[in-house]
């Protein structure tokens, strides 16, 4: 065991404050990690206020984890000190159960364990990326291809395997044309990674404001969501769209803009049911709706080394540790192009002090 | 042009009478159709009745069609006189868009042409079943098996390639356990054919007396699916749900029982909207809801020859012409079992008297 610096929530109502935990000594299997950065995600927001229940205090959020190695167990193979790695929103599942089996420990048959607030097999709690040091079991860890800015590639950990796995899992390729809903976090990566696998993208905003900057990250289309006459125009025009939107909307409005067996995903989920679709929207062009949740751990690297080879990082504001409880508030305004990214050396040197 | 005698509904609110009506002369690539049986489905109820809005009067319904070929035009290649045949919801179709090219004619770009209530290209309005004779090109013309009863064979028309093509579509095999919503028309047929197709089945219904007959037509399992116990004893063990069920009603208790990347298609449209899905249904395991519309000409022939192959037709209770407004009234109480088939017999000797 050693001691860790960390920022939790102690509360649901009170702010992140700087707080210390311990790390178990590294097993056999385990890689231990210096943090150098943690993207900021929505859910460590809902999670430290506990807008979805269940949260156990003090909670420290944060599962886009990229760090260098420091020491590994006897028994790992895959990593050495030195490296640089990633944690994602897992650090562990039954590893036996079909979907851990396929691939798949996002949907483990018994529950995956969550990078931050869920029970570990070491009878504690698990404790997120807001901090200075992680240990990891090596089946969890990621590499981090070393071209990419360790920064930027932070976000890749969550938002950029919870858009990749749904574009991979439908099968974009070249002559596809893929819809994106919303530009935020998920919504900016889901454009570089669709326009990266070869399909042409439409995104769907409710700011025209935003136009520009969509282009930039390769939008071929900017559609106003709120104009119908530019969503007429877009009737059957895609084959998949990824919805990034977590708030409670109209869903009819994206059925009709896919194809025939077009499938709308769904990878944010709403704190009240969207509104009910109309039946007719799937039965008369036999489309689907559908959820997608992260990605497996072999995907994970799966993207990471696709990133690598397309040169594909998050656009990010790197802030220090203490700024966090202002990074949460601008979140909520969606005032971040596109996300929030921890330097983790400002925590290091405070407690250094 | 000839007479043929029929039964219509002239007016939204007024039972089907005795009408006569008159069918173009076989074209070139017409087969010249004597109408033995047609099935009675709920859309020609809903049709007659104007509950979709749109109906035009007088209307003749009927699209479970089975006959024997009477003339075929000069250009006709695949049918003869005297051969039995079938008529489903389909005359025509643009033949030339994306979906006709797939043989998805029931998705057709610019509109199929629906087998009674639609515009024709021959400037008319197209006339159903529930009369003595059909002319249809013969790209929409579907041979029925001489080995099957050809009265239990109509309803394969409607209601055997509706619960067809999706189980078809979702790869419906041997190992696999698919689940049927209701216990209707399509419900039974459902059971039939996902039990030919070496399924495991599970019947879900509001209505403990239908479990002896579920087991009958071919269900290993029938859940009363407003037990909670036996709904929740389903949780994540089907591949497939057919929700047969078109009044509005509640889709998680269903979503529930799909495993990981199991899909719930919904095949009949509700007047109003199901209640909404909770998203976290289909995210946490991949689910979808899906819609599935009848099926092509080329998969409507596969599935009669595999019913022919596996003898399955539909369990039927045939009537008399002048009985439809009494079989309506008793379809709307779910009073059949499981669909009414009109013998055509009794409208010719009745007009020929």
């Amino acid at each position: 065991m050693s001691i860790t610096h960390a920022y939790a929530a102690m509360s649901a109502t009170t702010p992140l404050v700087p707080w210390t935990l311990q790390r178990r000594a590294p097993g056999a299997q385990d890689v231990d990690i210096d943090i150098l950065y943690c993207g900021v995600c929505h859910s460590d927001l809902h999670a430290a206020r506990s807008d979805w229940g269940g949260t156990v205090y003090p909670i420290v959020p944060g599962h886009e984890i990229v760090g260098r190695v420091t020491a590994v167990g006897a028994g790992v193979t895959r990593f050495s000190p030195g490296q640089l790695v990633g944690v994602g929103c897992l650090v562990d599942s039954c590893r036996q159960c079909g979907s851990c089996a396929d691939g798949l420990e996002q949907y483990c048959e018994r529950g995956s364990t969550g990078t931050y607030n869920a029970p570990d097999k070491h009878g504690g709690i698990t404790y997120g990326g807001y901090s200075t040091r992680i240990v990891v079991d090596e089946a969890f860890v990621l590499r981090i291809p070393e071209t990419l800015d360790p920064a930027a590639a932070a976000p890749l950990l969550c938002a950029g395997i919870t858009t990749y796995s749904p574009l991979r899992h439908w099968q974009v390729k070249p002559g596809m044309a893929v819809g994106v809903v919303g530009l935020g976090g998920l919504g900016h990566m889901a454009i570089k990674l669709a326009k990266a696998m070869g399909a042409r993208v439409a995104l769907f905003t409710t700011s025209p404001a935003k136009a520009e900057d969509a282009r930039r990250l390769g939008a071929d289309e900017v559609i106003v969501s709120t104009d119908r006459a530019q969503m007429k125009a877009q009737s059957r025009r895609l084959d998949l769209v990824l919805d990034t939107i977590a708030a409670s909307h109209d869903l009819d409005v994206y059925l009709r803009t896919l194809k025939r067996d077009g499938t709308l995903v769904l990878i944010g989920v709403p704190d009240r049911p969207h509104a009910a679709p109309n039946v007719a929207n799937l039965v008369f062009q036999r489309r689907s709706i559908a959820g997608s949740l992260i990605g497996g751990i072999k995907e994970t690297q799966e993207m990471l080394d696709f990133c690598g080879a397309h040169g594909i990082v998050s656009d990010i504001e790197a802030i220090p540790m203490g700024r966090i409880n202002d990074a949460y508030e601008r979140m909520l305004r969606s005032d971040v192009r596109y996300r929030f990214v921890i330097d983790m050396s400002s925590l290091k040197n405070v407690n250094a002090g």
